[in-house]
């Protein structure tokens, strides 16, 4: 039995990124509208002032905002209606003083006019002319030009995630291919002689492969894209052929299961022998997740990195080092995490965090409050990971959590 | 000017699911290598027991548990060591008193044996006997037959948001081809004579539409499918003739902007004229979002939605009322909100809610703790929206939000 020196998650973390950082993370350009998940790979300026006209936030008159000094509601001033502004026109006349313009919501505020009256301040007098009943200030109701983004403004920072609302804004700027990280190429190969494909029938012993769906799916999710996927015997030789051609087109290469100290732990020797420098971490002091490998090649650039077989454990490994590995050479912000208040006592793993599943349940008694309900489960069963929303992380050095603590749920 | 009767956000939702109720909700089934992100359109149950054989959760001993009573550390039990178990296979041998079998993680329990003992607490005496340290109660380390999932149980809910561990759970327990349901079809439309293509130069008064791109990324996020987009002068025939060809091949159909009241207010008139019974919500007493209509057909079973014409707003009210629907209507969970610390007063709105929009900043005062900063900004601004992070919801007859009050934010 050969004995592990673990790494702590900030240690195993910090020769992952010093490693990976030497990667050249490539880029490409991608239409806005098909940019929503992606991550922009550059600071997007403005080329333009936006908006690059005086826009109206109101359905109102367009008025000399001195005009309507000291009005009140028994004392209107009366101004001359001299135009009537259409969307997606410039009007054609200045307003001049006593003068005002008719301009809707989102409109065009004609020169001479400093700010906009709303229609519910005002009564048409005659055919030409109105009542106003309330002072406005100048820039009352206008957004000047280049309010919103000036020219030259950075409006979006590299690393930023494309939501709905980022892609509007990108379009909005005239922005058609903004540089967007390219997806890392991943291949998941999940080891063990007890693995079965999913549409085979498991014989005694046997059991269908989860981890290659599972981590497909996890790595998706990221923005990644999954080229292959292997589910393989546990054997040297095979492991080796797979994870050789991986490196060859992939930037990550996954192999779950076999690295268990139990087990054959073909992943460790295969990836140590083909990277350079190979494999830097031999386990991290994570409960579940231990039997976690971590390595690089320098000359494929490829990241590697061998997971425990247990298919809660692999995902939640997958997250806590590829997930903020990719965040954080991409400059992204970390997920909102929620916090909650733990219903049980949960003690700590001496010498090791513990990464605890847990599920949501609303606090009524409690505005956005939600309690944190452990879920427990034997090692490897599966229904613990559909059951949980998220996890808790409990430091190595924590004492564990009391019953009514708060904690900082990590959603799932 | 025509007086609109609002309804309020609940009054405006019930409206909406008693019409949308009578739509059929299609069903397809999708392999569950491709489910991730879709809903569950059906309760899953296992066919098989999981798992179909008692599994070891740790690398050691099987054992007959009565054998190991009274043992300690300075008097183990001898046993004898009568096969190792491979991964993936059957035992041969049934484990009788004073034997033990060697199984590794993940691997078959032998018939005879009640409990596995981790290999820590045994020692080889010779080849073929070892020493147990530590008594094991029956069925310690070992998962039995079913004790995952059992046979006939239902483990995953219609109504399930397919998320990497469910795709995962899916593949083990063989259910290939869950049914899930099929994405609305859907066709966005932004109206207004000041909008122009994105790939086009504005002109003074005119503005790069936004809320096709925006929008359909929401819609994407929603799992729905885009079918078609436009951007449309405001002109009723234009629109009449858009949104009736929308409504023979969409399940929704979306037509933003042109539903203010200063505007010429096509929409409404429209979507009454074609849908039978037609508009039944004109406004939401909604701050931004009172220019909200709703309406259905039930003859081609089309959700009819006229939005404002402000991103921001066309954004939460899409959210507020279609996300809102499609969840209800599918069985899904609200999404997790998060609670924070609010940073500055916020009038309420009198009759009206109101849906501020806010950034988080990570308070570390608080365990999970978060402030939620207001983000402010005239009306139609953009990049309110890419500063937000969520937005909190403020009742129609509450009194506004107080400096350092609780808040719940949704995710935006």
């Amino acid at each position: 039995m050969r004995l592990l020196k673990v790494d702590s998650i900030s240690e195993a973390r910090k020769k992952l990124l010093d490693a990976a950082s030497a990667k050249v993370l490539k880029t490409e350009k991608v239409h806005f509208a098909k940019a929503m998940g992606r991550i922009l790979a550059e600071d997007i300026e403005s080329e333009e002032n936006i908006p690059g006209f005086r826009r109206s936030t109101v359905d109102g008159y367009a008025v000399r905002a001195a005009d309507t000094g000291g009005v009140t509601e028994s004392i209107p001033v009366f101004l001359d209606i001299i135009e009537a502004v259409e969307m997606g026109k410039a009007p054609t006349k200045e307003v001049g003083p006593g003068q005002a313009t008719y301009v809707p919501t989102g409109g065009m505020v004609p020169e001479g006019a400093d700010a906009m009256v709303m229609v519910e301040y005002c009564e048409a007098f005659d055919e030409t002319s109105i009542a106003v009943y309330e002072p406005v200030s100048p820039g009352r109701n206008v957004v000047s030009i280049g309010e919103d983004i000036p020219e030259g403004r950075t409006f979006l920072c590299k690393g930023q995630y494309i939501r709905p609302q980022e892609a509007g804004v990108l379009s909005s700027a005239g922005v058609f291919e903004p540089s967007v990280y390219a997806p890392w190429k991943v291949t998941i190969i999940s080891t063990g002689d007890e693995l079965i494909g999913a549409d085979e029938i498991p014989a005694e012993g046997q059991i269908r492969d989860i981890n290659t769906y599972s981590l497909s799916a996890a790595a998706a999710k990221m923005g990644f894209e999954v080229i292959d996927t292997k589910v393989l015997r546990d054997n040297e030789a095979l492991i080796e052929e797979a994870v050789k051609n991986a490196m060859e087109v992939s930037d990550l290469v996954v192999v779950s299961g076999g690295s268990s100290k139990g087990e054959k732990d073909h992943t460790a020797a295969v990836m140590d022998r083909l990277g350079e420098p190979g494999v830097f971490t031999h386990g991290i002091a994570l409960k579940p997740g231990k039997p976690t490998i971590l390595g690089y090649d320098k000359v494929s650039e490829t990241i590697m990195i061998g997971l425990p077989g247990h298919p809660a454990a692999a995902l939640m490994v997958f997250e806590l080092m590829i997930g903020w590995l990719y965040r954080t050479l991409t400059g992204q912000k970390e997920p909102i995490a929620v916090a909650a208040e733990i219903t049980e006592n949960i003690a700590a793993a001496g010498g090791r965090a513990t990464c605890q599943l847990v599920e949501l349940i609303e606090d009524e008694t409690c505005i956005g409050g939600y309690k944190a309900v452990p879920v427990f489960g034997k090692s490897g069963m599966m229904t613990t990971l559909t059951r949980a929303d998220g996890y808790v992380m409990i430091d190595t050095n924590a004492e564990g959590l009391k019953e009514g603590g708060r904690v900082k749920v990590v959603l799932f």
